[in-house]
């Protein structure tokens, strides 16, 4: 089921341009099913429809309910959200630390509760869930936008599902391995992107010497400490193969123009 | 310096219901320096004012530029985020891999630059970052809203900053255990070995271009594209003030040896 099947559930929210956002970040990290718990506002409104630009369907296919027990109906995990500290005895968490729990058993419904704009959720509504995260803010200004709150939800929880299928293609590969030929290279990389490599990278040192030395930056009694700075400052980059070409094409370009200099006007 | 030393640059923003949101994320996470390039719609704006709610001082002190060069003026790093894939060698990170980059040096200024609504960022204007990166969203919409995508940089960066500040109230109460000073900074850097301002960084490249012009290396009409190559090598090795000292040195003197070209022999 995965992030596709978690629910996001938003207890009476009253700004259609909230719900128009957090339809279109849910859509923007992979996630399509959204609970209203008796909704403040309409979330087909123009506005709404507007902020969601290419999430209108996440807005459609929202399902209205009169309570959170409704909307939390089927679910094994839940996550609420508050940023409230006070009046409450359960731990507070960070969100990049307690929600990949909710992702633990992909084939169980499990749903994160977000409050009211003005006030989140009461200590009755808190209840229903089993664990309770805190975005962590600034103690100058701390209270987040409703739709920043969900975005963030929604992009910790695509990193963890990004990183556990990661984890699950490489052990794929590895069982793999004994039969297939192994894939040649993570990154797509063409040949000529790819570090170049060290002779290519010492012909480049070698032209660029004695360039030097010709021009008289370069002194012969200097030239090797001198040469080491440069050599540091090249490796450094990881020279592609076809920037070491377009290094070499300019010393000789230069070259040509000392050799011209009797032939061309305008330097 | 840390988060409210960071620089969040925008450019040319069009939404001011954006730009409101931004600034309230922004002061959420600890972060109050806005820069605005060519803003396409004023960030005093009732709707601007009516989304930052609490963060109005944000937008207040918001500062307005011309240009990213001018954004970016005695940043030692830049990082510019990205939602294209297509014509760019470079590669696109992910946030949390690469956005602690931008608190290692604390006392220095560095940037975040986010692009258009619509259009994100010229190649142009990426060339000004030494590092790109992209929030990896789902392939059926992944275009973020330019708030959301703010509010999650921002997230994370708060993120990092707190996990650093967690390591050091560690380490400094292990040093205190032992009643020994704790060591004020692991690496030994002089100023010349720092990396070099953006700015210093660009006067090389114009005048790296000029030469390359002169000589014959570049034509006029290919020189834009040509150069995006070499701001994308130079930028990814983190050249040194002293380093970027040295590559002037060579097309100063290579420039010498052209000019001089009737009065020597030898080449």
């Amino acid at each position: 089921m995965g992030l596709a099947g978690l629910r996001i559930v938003l207890v009476e929210p009253a700004g259609p341009i909230n719900v128009g956002s957090i339809a279109r970040v849910m859509k923007n990290f992979g996630f399509n099913h959204l609970v209203l718990v008796n909704p403040q506002c309409d979330p087909l409104s123009p506005e709404a429809l507007q902020m969601a630009v290419h999430a209108k369907d996440v807005l459609e296919s929202a399902v209205s309910v009169a309570t959170v027990p409704e909307a939390l109906q089927g679910c094994t995990r839940a996550i609420a959200t508050t940023a409230r500290v006070r009046n409450w005895d359960s731990p507070l968490e960070n969100p990049r630390t307690a929600l990949p729990w909710l992702l633990e058993k992909p084939e169980q419904p499990a749903a994160l509760i977000f409050g009211r704009e003005d006030r989140g959720l009461s200590n009755e509504e808190l209840n229903y869930a089993q664990r309770f995260i805190r975005i962590p803010t600034s103690s100058s200004y701390p209270s987040l936008n409703l739709a920043t709150a969900v975005g963030i939800c929604c992009y910790e929880l695509a990193q963890t599902d990004a990183e556990k299928k990661d984890a699950e293609t490489m052990r794929h590969g590895d069982a793999q391995k004994e039969n297939v030929p192994a894939s040649p290279c993570p990154r797509v990389l063409v040949s000529d992107n790819e570090p170049a490599p060290l002779d290519i990278l010492e012909e480049y040192y070698q032209h660029l010497e004695s360039l030097l030395l010709k021009i008289g930056y370069l002194y012969p009694h200097t030239a090797a400490s001198r040469m080491e700075k440069f050599r540091q400052l090249y490796n450094r980059t990881q020279l592609q193969t076809k920037e070491v070409g377009m290094l070499r094409g300019i010393l000789r370009q230069v070259e040509w123009a000392l050799e011209n200099r009797n032939n061309r006007e305008g330097f």
